[in-house]
């Protein structure tokens, strides 16, 4: 695919300062440009890169005075990282446009299948599912009974879901996911054996969801785990039975959440934090990475720890922590002159 | 599916008190109940919810004495939840009922499969396979040369089992499971780069056993890695290679176990540990999550932090640790004394 | 298949001392030895079990002299350990002699595969897929468009290539490993919604990587994230988008490193280590399990804790944070001694 400079201006409703036929054929970082890459300079901590970049067109904010000559071709536009990720997004569209369906895909009768669907080779489709217009569902993927599927979304390769489970529109789900698996109950017994609790419930999961590859989200006991519409779950996170993830709550890879945990809207979990079951996070929580958080956070909180707490508290006692041999050595010395005294 | 009150009771050996002819056909909470749902009231925090639930059966205990009057139908049995879970299993079971062999699966003709499996859609059987009657293999699962799989065995989609492994009678491997990939050993060589160790022992799984969603268990450089009878599993889990797992023990999410470590029976081990190699972990131990594990653990030991000690102790350290600033302005107040006397 | 003691000695380069025609058909540890097998004495500590043990034949170092009577043939090499390694390593490739393409694999005209290669069924190979020669790819794994597999690689059963990416020679991917998902990246809206970033870049991964059961690399944004040759990456790892991974590099199962952080070579990193983005870890450097790394780490650094800071230092911390209870009650002493002063 080649543009030139004005048709991408057109796109992305900038002015053109230079060849406006120049041709572009990819896109670069600033400080790695190619002749025909595009590019664009949004943190002024990169500026000094536009005077040497070999990139051939560079978009820049409106205000961007340059301090010397430039041999790029410039785009001017409001907010040069908004107009370069909306043309990403452009490029991300017309090299995802799959559609049809292979005739290698297994699809029983009963399922039913909206208009301009990618149903590819090897994808397996369960009784009764609805799949909505324009969705895509890549090679491999396994869909159970009872599945609905919203417009728009796209299940990549090797997706896992489970019986009577719903997905959104808008939503994305990356290679491996498993949704729906079984939860985690088993009832103990008096003989150190254990009685598996049969897992009946389903997963819910809104529009406008991203769940990252591998990651694992687990039906409810009774009832439903339910992910809330736009938020964002990243790779390798385990998900529990019965669990609520709020509206618009982002999670990094690896974090947990055990069993019928409830977390509010807006939070930021970090990475590999654990959350134990039955508690509740209010809307709007930060949690550090590694944290582990064991009872309930009101809301508006920022945490650390394991087990976490106020997370100010947290970096000040950890500096005390990594002082403690010279706090001792203190300690040792007021003891020596209280013997001596 | 629909079912009256009474033909419940007869399943899970109870009294109707009510209208025996009402019909269900769904389960719910006793919080959620809506009508044609059923439900149970085993811990009696929930009690008032019942003199208000839509439902249309509440499960009790014999010895339930209700205060208020009730809408609903009871059916009183020895143990409500015991019952609930009885009736769950029951459902589950009709609802898992899948049998027969898909056109679409590849099987070899030295595979022999036992009666009445269920064997889906791009299953991929290795040669000399052997799969016991009942089992149940889910579309796109892959099972390597020289397999067993017990009767009764469900294998979720998209399992992958290597190459002369085993598994035992009434497991359940949920979607994602990797069973026998290689374990991870390199010998490092001169040259800083490292030389691989071949992998070529195996993994068995014994009876009952249940293992979650995306979880690794390596086969062995030699011998066997070993589940044994009865240990449950959960997702995202690491189990490396030549570990054993004793009976009956409990293994919660994301948990990461190190080379040829040995685990007791009637183990409990939380979410996120890690337990270092080569080291030994005694019956009924309990590890509280995110803690991590570097020496040989007593049985009966209850353990946590990074690395572990007893419980009790470490929650002790904790507390001061948060309170290490408060401690600090202590000793600077004894210094200051100290220097003005 | 059977071996003499004599056809093995030709093999690894060794001397029979003893019966040079007993025949050999399994392996084992030299603790468990059966009648039949053949195993190894490298570590000293284990020259105790090599008068009793039931192996047929034992390969010792060259300089191995026996303080008992032996009942076992002997083979004696340079190096008991690496000839072992080497055995296993010639056992391992006679069992994984697998070749031809399956009927039942998607391969679109576009693609080329190479000489000799192993594709298995339900593979789906992507547009313009080039597939270097002794390439074997097991079943249900999916090659997106556009990527290229190096000589003599192994791709395991449910690999998930995205788009674009590439993979070196002599490489092993493990079951369930997914290459070249979106990385994690969305700009946060003035409403609380999250819009996604398109993440067009790729993964690049150089020869003689080795890659764990259902680990996730994310492509890049913009660019490549790469793993530099001889890397060796285990089980359920999260690497991030536009991470680089040095030359021969380890790292134990379980550990995330976020986007854009750059680690060195011949580092070794530890399980469940968390490490934050956008910093550099540099040359040799070794990491604790569980530790959590949020500043640059320079070269040749031992580190530990979360944050993590110089293992020895570590670890005299730990042991005071053990023995806090103690301190506290010695500053409780001085504050009662100082009061009654």
């Amino acid at each position: 695919m080649k543009f030139t400079a004005s048709e991408i201006a057109a796109l992305i409703n900038g002015k053109v300062e230079g060849n406006p036929d120049i041709q572009i054929y990819k896109l670069s970082k600033i400080e790695q440009g190619e002749p025909g890459s595009i590019t664009f300079l949004g943190n002024p901590k990169y500026t000094q890169y536009i005077y040497n970049t070999q990139a051939s067109v560079v978009i820049v904010n409106d205000d961007f005075v340059p301090e010397q000559k430039l041999e790029c071709t410039l785009i001017r536009v409001e907010n040069a990282y908004n107009a370069f990720a909306m043309m990403l997004d452009a490029y991300n569209q017309i090299r995802q446009n799959k559609t049809g369906i292979s005739k290698l895909a297994y699809i029983p009768e009963t399922a039913s299948i909206g208009a301009n669907c990618y149903i590819a080779e090897f994808v397996s489709i369960g009784e009764h599912v609805e799949v909505g217009d324009q969705a895509k569902i890549y090679p491999g993927a396994v869909i159970g009974d009872n599945v609905s599927i919203g417009k728009g979304t796209i299940i990549y390769a090797g997706v896992k879901i489970y019986n009577d489970c719903s997905v959104g529109a808008n939503c994305t789900l990356h290679a491996g996911v498993v949704i729906g698996a079984d939860g985690f109950g088993f009832a103990p017994q008096s003989d150190n054996q254990y009685q598996k609790v049969a897992q009946i419930g389903n997963v819910i999961i809104e529009d406008n969801v991203e769940i990252g590859a591998n990651t694992t989200i687990d039906r409810a006991t009774l009832g439903s785990t339910i992910i809330r519409k736009g938020a964002k779950i990243d790779n390798l996170i385990q998900i529990a039975h019965n669990v609520e993830i709020g509206e618009n709550t982002v999670i990094a890879a690896q974090t947990g959440i055990a069993g019928s945990a409830k977390i509010g809207r807006n939070c930021m979990i970090a990475g590999q934090v654990g959350i134990i079951g039955h508690l509740e996070i209010g809307d709007n929580v930060k949690i550090a990475a590694q944290s582990g958080i064991s009872t309930t956070v009101p809301a508006d909180s920022i945490i650390m720890g394991s087990p976490a707490f106020d997370i100010s508290a947290y970096r000040k006692s950890y500096v005390y922590f990594r002082n403690l041999p010279k706090l001792v050595d203190r300690l040792n010395q007021l003891e020596k002159k209280d013997v001596n005294k």
